[in-house]
């Protein structure tokens, strides 16, 4: 989180959660800097992405950093909701500051907690590897480990932390994540940058394709190193939040097996991607992948629910390199090849359509015991 | 299935399930009658599903019967597929016969084994409640048991079977049922009655969000008890097809609590339906009925989800009776009296979007260890 010149970070327990993990976090570059963000398209907005959204808009997009809370996600909790968002941000000290939070929804926020802690937060505040690594911590929530990227472009650093674990779906996935660079980049060229990236990596991963209330991705540019081309830029930004999507899903909510859908052969990306996406959000398809079953007629299933024109007589599925079925009916292959691919821990089900030359790969996960112990409770 | 007149029916075990269960269902009229159907809208269509609306077509709606296999889907098959359909209903009999079967995707039908044992099959036909339990047993997969169904219209009868389990979708609920009457009502007539009832009952469920390759409801009228007003008939089979449906959710895979969610004050139906719908698929709420939380965070969340327009500010949500959010935050309650209904092995989680005056009910179990179990195999 703090790679990149010019920033700092600092994690704490303020008493949000209950057992004395970290669940505070802040970032932050000592003075305004050009700032994007993209936010959750669930029309149940939590209070800090209402808040975080009219900060951008009222600062033209240049904001100090970001306080992040983790154990409550102030969602659902109506106008003191809005006012806690408010105070959590003053709190962090001179702004603007942008505002997450993530944890149970419907629970009114302890923001006084927060305030109190504030102090001892800034005090903490370091550009050190270990004050970034304290800042990731404390924003997990049912995240079994930290999760951070890296990545160079020219002589600039692109850094960043996320959380991820439940609740995520592929349209806007599900998590928070901050990114800060030290490359020299305006608001508005950040935020194309930073659409773009996200559209390609964070919407891509599917757990259980549920939309959170307070998914919020966000880029803070310090400029201390200077302008940097606009396509390595671009590939750094793409790499960290790549790096980041694919460490959510293998973190995901009881996650034991890691897939790649990747659907070749589509008319189009956009279609390349609803296809991959129908898959990989299958209860059916990810309960088999649990077993490590080579079943290929749910994949068939799911590819045929998704709103994508297709001729299933032209479909050809793949479970690794070994081809199951073709021309939409089962192929003649060896069932033990097939199985060892299903049962790896990590594998790619390959489909083609043949109805073009646009692809797409979508990265899901296992729907095994663990999640739904993870999530019979309200945690 | 039998309680109409003018309807044989039967069951056997024919080989197509290792466990010598029945596998193999008979339902006829003796004669060509009038029939409608609702198919699966999944864009993979399952070769009885394919040969069925063709029989349909070429018939001008007039079937003798429908034979029904369990255990292999005859799903992606290739046209060797589409041949076995067609000899599963030649050998049914003086056709024309519709035909249905369910099971596994991607695994060649052993159409011999029902050849060679359809002069049986035909052997047992008998009008009798004890013949049409057996064929409503033959239809079952991960079913627990067989499902039922009777109303009256007027001097006429409707009976029907079905059956569901997994691969459960709200849009067209994912299953086989045979309806039959003998109130005399020509095709085209039939089959508008057919879709409405479908509309309102088999597609206001849902189990995994999941849409089969085989999806077929079927609606035959002997005519044996002559017209019946309109009104009632519709009400009849709207009262059998809601009466099945909620068997199959009730007998969901791995379910142990039956939720209605029940959406008030929407716009219109349709956005009550979606509304509706998109609380009833969410794992994470289904996860939490599991536990028996609740959690009515995670509803707002999927309410939000959806693609209804809604002011999260005015919804109320209650379990039961015990109202929990009010003005999209958290309502003051007794939380051992929410908790209590949320712990019943029936509620009804009610949502006001206070946008309107129209409603609807979709009705839904939770997602449970037994379901992962159940669907972690190829089975």
């Amino acid at each position: 989180m703090t790679a990149a010149g010019g920033f700092q970070a600092a994690g704490i327990h303020c008493g949000i959660k209950s057992g004395g993990q970290l669940d505070l976090a802040l970032v932050e570059a000592g003075r305004p800097v050009p700032a994007a963000a993209v936010f959750t398209r669930n029309r149940v907005q939590a209070a800090p992405v209402r808040y975080s959204k009219r900060v951008l808009a009222e600062s033209g997009g240049a904001v100090r950093g970001v306080i992040l809370s983790s154990g409550n996600a102030n969602a659902a909790t109506g106008p003191a909701g809005d006012q806690a968002a408010a105070r959590m941000a003053a709190a962090a000290g001179d702004g603007p500051f942008l505002v997450c939070s993530t944890g149970l929804i419907g629970i009114p926020l302890p923001v006084e907690l927060i305030e109190k802690a504030t102090p001892e937060l800034r005090s903490r505040l370091a550009p050190s590897a270990e004050a970034g690594l304290e800042a990731a911590r404390a924003i997990m929530t049912t995240d079994t480990r930290p999760k951070e990227a890296l990545a160079r472009a020219g002589g600039a650093t692109v850094g960043g932390m996320a959380k991820g674990a439940g609740m995520m779906e592929p349209d806007m996935a599900t998590m928070l994540a901050v990114l800060a660079t030290d490359a020299a980049v305006d608001a508005p060229a950040l935020q194309q940058v930073l659409v773009q990236a996200v559209d390609r990596t964070f919407n891509r991963i599917c757990i259980d394709a549920c939309t959170s209330t307070n998914d919020t991705v966000i880029l803070l540019a310090s400029g201390q190193a200077g302008p940097v081309a606009d396509s390595e830029f671009e590939a750094a930004v793409t790499t960290v939040c790549g790096d980041l999507a694919e460490q959510i899903v293998r973190d995901g909510e009881g996650a034991t097996r890691l897939a790649r859908i990747r659907v070749t052969g589509a008319a189009n990306e956009s279609e390349a991607v609803m296809a991959a996406k129908s898959v990989a959000r299958s209860d059916l398809v990810r309960c088999a992948l649990y077993g490590g079953e080579p079943y290929w007629g749910r994949v068939m299933a799911a590819l045929g629910a998704s709103h994508v024109p297709l001729d299933p007589e032209r479909v050809r599925i793949a479970y690794g390199d070994v081809v199951v079925c073709e021309g939409g009916a089962p192929a003649a292959h060896d069932p033990e090849a097939a199985r060892a691919v299903a049962q790896a821990p990590e594998l790619t089900i390959r489909v083609d359509l043949d109805m073009g030359t646009a692809e797409a790969e979508v990265v899901t996960c296992d729907l095994s015991h663990g999640y739904v112990d993870e999530n019979m409770g309200a945690s």
